[in-house]
């Protein structure tokens, strides 16, 4: 049976990669499965019908016969988990990837997505401002410097390319554009070795071709 | 062989249960799997040392053999599914548990950590205050209103307790104290009922013990 997911009908970010639907389908992508996809809009993602499936009224949501999940490391780590190309073999080695999928959605992204909304959320607020985006700056520069350290001159974060490295990449190109993430050339070139796997590739172009037909754009 | 982890040797909850070595310890009491406490210092977890085993210098770490992790979400799931009786034995209910895992840690956590954060790293900064700290406390209670109308009446998120109640519960108590869980009884309810548990209960002793012993408070 083909899985389904959802991802949104129109992406705020204009075709860059940045929703998180794209950590999935790179997921598939690396194991080979295929996938359908079913497009939500804004509104209807608020609706009941949506959130008896995802209540937090989010995307992306994974649906394979009877099973439903949400949260894009859920999903990812249930991929990798029934497929091989995205966990070790090695019980240790496995513990370690799962370890740094948490790693990079519980350490390294909620800064990133802090200053990535500040300028949505928090305009019109009197504390906006340069101020307050240098703290958030910072907030950020910690993390990627303890990462820098951590990676060195490794390809990857233990060994062979696994879940735990698809979500870290996914996690630090949200600060493509930024600048920040060039002030560590090791996490830059980190970064672009998992944007030019094939997979990734695959997912891009079809999260992208999905933009670019909302949009009339082709 | 008996895992050791890492926790603040004086934590800043005051033994409150806060700290996030609460939650591997409650795993572990739910398993039945004695472990040991190593407990480091502020200077210490920042050493190179420490580093090596965490390079983020935070705790919990979890060493068992040659077998290290960090991340208190990955360290809970490496005990879950080496035991029985944190995830279900069906693999849908497994893999839902899981999901309840990471959408306490990447949904519903991240606000709350923000707020709890902004008295101590915003003080002193031209923007922090009373109206930086409400906006901060309704984008918990968004969270809050659709965890709520999710878990309706029943006891835990899906069926049994699993995992994933125990690291939703962790992540919402540390709302207590602010009066906005009081807000949502169900969730109030279901806090009460995770903090009932007995495995809960001499969790919370074992830390409050090293908060004692640490203050000379005996």
């Amino acid at each position: 049976m083909i899985p389904t997911i959802t991802a949104f009908e129109s992406s705020p970010d204009r075709g860059k990669g940045q929703a998180r639907d794209m950590r999935v389908r790179w997921a598939f992508e690396e194991v080979g499965q295929p996938y359908e996809v079913r497009l939500v809009s804004f509104r209807e993602m608020k609706e009941a019908a949506y959130r008896a499936l995802q209540p937090f009224g989010q995307i992306p949501t994974y649906q394979e016969g009877d099973l439903a999940l949400f949260e894009s490391g859920a999903i990812v780590l249930h991929i990798a988990q029934h497929h091989a190309g995205l966990l070790p073999d090695d019980p240790h080695g496995r513990a370690r990837a799962i370890m740094w999928m948490f790693a990079a959605l519980n350490t390294v992204e909620p800064p990133i997505v802090e200053h990535e909304q500040a300028p949505y959320v928090e305009r019109g607020q009197p504390w906006y401002g340069r101020e307050r985006l240098s703290f958030l700056e910072d907030r950020i520069r910690v993390r990627l410097a303890e990462l820098s350290r951590r990676l060195g001159d490794d390809g990857w974060l233990d060994g062979a390319f696994s879940a735990g490295d698809l979500m870290m990449v996914m996690v630090l190109r949200r600060l493509n554009g930024s600048g920040m993430l060039e002030e560590y050339p090791n996490l830059a070139a980190y970064v672009a070795r998992g944007e030019a796997r094939p997979a990734f590739q695959r997912a891009f172009a079809a999260q992208l071709a999905v933009f670019l037909a909302a949009s009339g754009d082709r």
